[in-house]
């Protein structure tokens, strides 16, 4: 048999990265795509690993080379969140719910984008399409995905599509939409057991913005007061991780799942841009951040127009 | 009143990229958003204006500079194809089915690219989703739209849903495919008219590859002589465009609709490269290229990987 087609999520894979590509894959082979496998770009976090094993699903297997082949990629669409050799390879189709990044094709190929809370939320829309069931599995893994973007559907980037989905598959997977994103809430942050770099390094995107390399950790918790409390061993970690990759900045966001609030940590040489961009202060290099719950929606794009 | 929201086509406008931009915009405003507009980055071809006056549709407003700006792209999706300003415009939307370009964007907007024959037939999925009624006039539109860009569906872009598509318009505007078709082909080229300069840049477009600058023209004639019994002034005209835009390399391809098949006239430094990506040979500047009926998916792709 052929090289299958991957299809497969970003690096630091988190919840909705992993259920998107395991549910796309079976949409896939429901509408009759043959020879198509899913994988992922590292390794499960806590809280995806509770949600493979309550939907009894297996992992995607870990591509550690994707020189060559061709991806689908979900819930992402640019080159410095794809799995390593992604430039080498033939990006076929893209589904995904951020901001329109470089990632470019020689041929014309599916992308369909849009600003809803997750990929989970699109993935239904394109079930439908196809007029495919989604069985009890698949929608336990949809709902875990949307859940997990969305902070239990408190995160800004919340619509009510994502609302009338969530309802929707919890019904179909046969659980309580608050009951069963408290139990994934309860995974998402083992915090006390991190080390300062796994803090900074959890959940962690890198951006190309103009010619600035920056990147972006974010810890969602209901106990700010553990990383926050251990501040100086997090900005040495981050201190660390700016001289390894040469960032221009660093942020790390810690993010009050419950006050919908942020304090933000800095490293790098680039601290009066960064302020420039969310208009704040940094005193000691941590800044309060009212408000701010989303990197997507409320820190990527104004540090973006500030770094160009 | 606000400043609006521009549906927008390419610059050197076409039949899609026009009917497109009007049909989306009235989509737009049945799905109830307000203060939408449509624009047009240049002037209707001959084939294009037929359309308008047999529809009895104005052509939309000239956009000159889209600087500050919100625009909604339709039938394209790369900056070397965008009205001016667009780089410092807010791009909040693409509707396209071309490659994967360079445009990029600080938030999550919607962005649908489906490997299909025209922006047109995407369109009537859009109106299906939003459970929109598609009139007459609009019909008429989408359906010179993808008729234009499909070469009444001979084109090898030309896909399935397509046909399935063209027929329903047809249908619905009340107008038979062929007896339609062959009016607006005939309307494409009044090719003895017009100058070399003419022919030349008539449909014509820039890309990037890599460090490449390179522009491909394409006349789409059921005469081809017409053109390359002009071939000396043809190349002159095409020199003079390589000095004054500094083309790495200019590509202008004779497609003779009824045979199926392309004569491709070569200007700039890299008849190397371009002999390369094409696998042809170019004699006295010129080269057969039996098959080629699409600049997008049998020149493109190949020339792209051939300059990077």
């Amino acid at each position: 048999m052929s090289e299958p087609t991957y299809v497969i999520g970003h690096r630091k894979p988190d919840t909705d990265t992993v259920c998107a590509a395991l549910a796309y894959a079976e949409l896939k082979r429901k509408r009759g795509e043959e020879n198509v496998s899913t994988a992922r770009a590292g390794d499960p976090n806590p809280e995806t690993q509770f949600v493979l094993d309550y939907w009894d699903t297996e992992a995607p297997t870990l591509l550690e080379d994707a020189a060559g082949k061709q991806l689908v990629l979900v819930d992402h669409n640019e080159y410095s969140q794809t799995v390593s050799g992604a430039r080498e390879a033939e990006i076929v189709e893209i589904v995904d719910h951020h901001r329109i990044g470089d990632v470019e094709t020689s041929a014309p190929i599916p992308f369909r984008n849009e600003p809803v809370g997750s990929t989970a939320t699109i993935l239904v829309d394109l079930f439908d399409d196809a007029d495919a069931t989604i069985d009890a599995q698949t929608a336990g893994l949809l709902l875990s995905g949307l859940l997990s973007d969305t902070v239990v559907l408190r995160s800004p980037t919340t619509t009510e599509r994502d609302r009338t989905v969530a309802e929707r598959l919890a019904d179909t997977a046969g659980v309580d939409i608050e009951e069963y994103g408290e139990e994934l809430l309860a995974h998402k942050s083992k915090l006390g057991e991190k080390s300062p770099r796994e803090m900074v390094l959890g959940d962690f995107k890198e951006f190309e913005f103009g010619s600035s390399r920056v990147g972006i950790g974010q810890v969602e918790t209901v106990e700010p007061a553990v990383v926050l409390d251990r501040r100086e061993a997090v900005l040495d970690a981050m201190d660390d991780v700016v001289s390894e990759r040469g960032y221009d900045a660093l942020l790390l966001l810690v993010t009050d799942l419950l006050k919908e609030e942020s304090t933000a940590l800095v490293a790098g040489d680039e601290t009066a841009t960064v302020e420039a961009g969310l208009d704040a202060t940094f005193s000691d290099r941590a800044a309060f951040l009212p408000g701010v719950m989303s990197r997507k929606k409320q820190v990527v794009p104004p540090l973006e127009t500030a770094f160009e």
